[in-house]
C-alpha cells in the first residue's frame, strides 16, 4: 500500500472544499449565494495592468531571471522608494505571489523542527505551508475582546526556545482587519532583536489602512538584518490571479539563500512581472482609490454586524476582513444552514467559520470571518441577510 | 547574529551566476556570446497562445481555482486523451510550471530524512527541491559511455531502503538527451510496483523525440497508484515564461495531498493558464513543427560535436540537450577560457559543464551540456567556435 507523507496528511483540507458542493446546489435551486467569504475582489484591475501587458513585445516568453526583470524588480524599488525605504535591486526578488514568499522565507529562516511564533487568529496558509516545510508555528492567542491587540512582551517572550527562529506578523492582519500600532511594532522589533530572530512581516495589505498611514517594518533600520518583507500586488491593485509578489531585506545572506531557492524554481511568470510595472510606478494613486472603496465597504459590513442581536466584532483598521463573535456555539453550522435551509427572496450568504484561522483547537467556533469583497449595494443586502439568516438560525 | 537554515546553505548556487559577470564582461568587449547554457529556447511562441490569451474577457483577474480554471484543466484532460490517456479533471492540477509540480510531488510522497532515487545526470533542480523539502536523493550514476542507460534491475534494487519513497524519472532526459526504452520504461514499473514505490516521471519534453513516438508512464495502467507524471507547456510550446505545468496521477490519495498543498498556494496564474487552453488542444501539429526543429538542431550540434577531436558524446534521441565528453579534466576551466579569454571573429560561446548534473562528486568534470536552443544558422556558428576553442584550449 502506497502512502502520501506525514506531511501531506498534516495539511488541512480548506474547510471552503466543504462548502463549495452545498454552494453549487443552492445555486442549482437558483438561488444566489453572496460569496463574502475569501479574499478575491470584485474590483477591476487598473488599466494600467493591460498598458503594463503591452508593453511585452517579443514573440518569445523565455524564463524571467530569478532576480526579475529588470524593469519590474525597479518598480519595486521605486514602489519602496515612495514610502521611505531605500532598497537596492539585490534586496528585493519577485516572488509567485505573497503565497510563495511565505514558502520561501520560512524554508530560508527554519528547518524541520525549528519554532516560528505567529499570532492567532491568522491567515490559514501559514499553517499549509509550515506543515509542507515541517516547522512548528506557536501560536500566541489574540482574543477579540481586546481589540485583537498583542499581550506584554513577557507573553511573547515566554514562548521562545532555542529552537525560535522567527515571528511572523500579519499587518494589515488577514482574518481581523487589525493594525499593529506603533507600540506593538516597536515591541516587536525590540523582541527580534533582543533574541536573535528574523521577523517575517507579511504586508500585502500595506495601503489599504482607513484612518492611519501605511507603515513597514523595513522603516527600523536599528534592525535590518532581522526583517524580511513579503509583499503582494494582489489586494492593493485588486489582481490576485497575476501570481505577483515580492520578498525583501536588508539582510544580504538571507536575500542569498531566496536567490538560491528562486533559482531552482526558476522564475515568476513573465507576462505579469510586466503588467505589475505600471501599477507599482502609480501606487500612491491606485492604492487610494482602492482603500476608499474597501473602507465604505468596511462601513457597512461592520455596521451591519453590529445591528445583529448577540453578535460581538471591533471595526477594522485595514485589510478587506472582519471576524465577528456569534451568539451561536459552532459557526460552521450555521454557515451550512445557510447554504442549505435557508435564503431569502432567493439569496443566500456564503461567511468563513473562524476556526480554522486558529491553531489552537477548540478557539473560533463561534466566530466568522467576512471578506468585504463584494460592491456597497451587494454589501448591503448580504449583511441583510445574514442578518435574517443568524435570526431565523437562532429560532 | 542571525543564520539562514541549514537547507538554504546546502542549495548550491547555481553555476550560471558564476558566469555570468564573465559573459557581461565579454560583452561589454563587444564579443558576441552564443548561449547554448540553459533551456530557454529562441523560438516563437505559437500565435495560438495569444489566441487564448485574449479569450479571457473580464476586468477583474482574480485567483483562478485550486484546481484549475475549468477550461484549462479540461485542456489538459483533452491533450492527454490524445495519447491514449483517459483522466479526469480530479487526476490532473495544473501546477506554476513543472517546478512547482517537482516540489509539490516531492513533498506529496516523502518526509524529511526519506529517500528519492535518482539517475544522475539529472536535471539540477530536483538537487535544490530537496534540499529545501529536506529529502534525500541516492544517485545511480550513468554513464556516457553507455549511452546513459539504465543498469539492470538489481543495481536499482539495491539501493532501495526502508525509506525509499519514490524513483525519479526524466523522460525524454535534461540533460542527456536520452529517452528510456521500452524495456526501461518496464523495468522501473516492475520495480516501483514490487517494492511498493512511487514513480515520479518528468515527462516536460514528451513530444521532443526524434525517432520514436510520445511515450508516457502514465499508460501502465497496471501500475496507476505507482504513477505520478510532471509535465510543462514550457518545452513543448516554446513558452517557459508562462509558468504552467501539471501533475497528474490517477494514485487518488497522492491527489489529494497535492489538492491541498495547492490550496494553500492558491492558484497557478489565472492569464496563462486561458493561453494555454489552444495551445493543449493543437498539441500534435504544434509539437510535431518544434520537434522537427529541434531534429535538425541536434543534427547540428551533434555532428559538431563528432568532429571535435577527443571529444565523445552520442546522438540524443530527445529533448534539447546533449553531454558531450571532453578531453579536458576540468570543463569549468574551459568554459572560463571560452568567455575571458576566447574569441573568434569577436564571437564567442557558453555552454554549462556537467558537473552541477551529478549528485556524486567528483564525476561529470570532463562534461558538459550543450542546450540547442538557437537557431540552426546560429547553432553552425557555434558550434565552429566551440571546436575552434576547444581547440586553442588545449594548445
Amino acid at each position: 500500500m502506497l502512502h502520501v507523507s506525514h506531511r501531506a496528511n498534516s495539511v488541512l483540507a480548506s474547510p471552503i472544499r466543504k462548502f463549495l458542493p452545498m454552494v453549487l446546489d443552492a445555486e442549482k435551486k437558483g438561488i444566489h449565494v453572496y460569496k463574502i467569504n475569501v479574499g478575491d475582489p470584485d474590483i477591476f484591475v487598473p488599466k494600467e495592468f493591460w498598458r503594463g501587458l503591452k508593453m511585452y513585445k517579443e514573440k518569445t516568453i523565455g524564463y524571467a531571471p530569478s532576480t526579475g526583470i529588470r524593469e519590474h524588480t525597479e518598480a519595486w524599488v521605486k514602489y519602496y522608494k515612495r514610502i521611505g525605504i531605500k532598497l537596492e535591486p539585490k534586496n528585493i526578488i519577485p516572488t509567485v505571489g505573497c503565497a510563495e514568499a511565505i514558502l520561501l522565507a520560512m524554508m530560508a529562516v527554519a528547518d524541520p523542527g525549528d519554532e516560528v511564533i505567529v499570532f492567532e487568529p491568522m491567515y490559514t496558509s501559514y499553517k499549509g505551508f509550515a506543515s509542507m516545510s515541517n516547522i512548528t508555528l506557536v501560536p500566541i492567542t489574540l482574543k477579540i475582546e481586546n481589540n485583537f491587540s498583542l499581550p506584554d512582551e513577557s507573553e511573547i517572550v515566554k514562548k521562545i526556545t532555542k529552537r525560535t527562529k522567527a515571528i511572523i506578523v500579519i499587518n494589515p492582519n488577514n482574518p481581523t482587519g487589525s493594525i499593529l500600532s506603533k507600540k506593538e511594532m516597536d515591541m516587536i522589533v525590540r523582541i527580534a532583536v533582543k533574541h536573535n530572530l528574523y521577523i517575517i512581516a507579511d504586508e500585502a495589505y500595506r495601503e489599504i489602512v482607513f484612518s492611519q498611514k501605511p507603515t513597514t517594518f523595513l522603516s527600523y533600520i536599528n534592525a535590518k538584518e532581522n526583517i524580511i518583507v513579503l509583499d503582494s500586488i494582489s489586494k492593493k491593485f485588486s489582481c490576485p490571479g497575476t501570481r505577483i509578489g515580492s520578498v525583501a531585506s536588508f539582510n544580504e545572506d538571507f536575500m542569498r539563500a531566496i536567490l538560491k531557492f528562486a533559482m531552482v524554481r526558476l522564475s515568476a511568470p513573465t507576462l505579469e512581472q510586466y503588467g505589475a510595472i505600471p501599477l507599482l510606478l502609480n501606487a500612491p494613486r491606485l492604492t487610494k482609490e482602492v482603500t476608499k472603496e474597501y473602507k465604505k465597504r468596511r462601513d457597512i459590513v461592520y455596521k451591519g454586524l453590529k445591528k445583529i442581536p448577540g453578535v460581538f466584532c471591533t471595526e477594522p483598521k485595514g485589510a478587506l476582513y472582519i471576524i465577528a463573535k456569534l451568539p451561536i456555539a459552532n459557526a460552521e453550522g450555521l454557515v451550512e444552514f445557510l447554504l442549505k435551509k435557508f435564503s431569502y427572496k432567493n439569496k443566500t450568504v456564503l461567511v468563513t467559520p473562524a476556526e480554522d484561522f486558529y491553531i489552537t483547537k477548540g478557539l473560533g467556533r463561534n466566530e466568522i470571518r467576512i471578506a468585504y469583497v463584494l460592491n456597497t449595494k451587494a454589501l448591503k443586502d448580504a449583511m441583510d441577510i445574514l442578518q435574517r439568516g443568524i435570526r431565523n438560525f437562532l429560532m
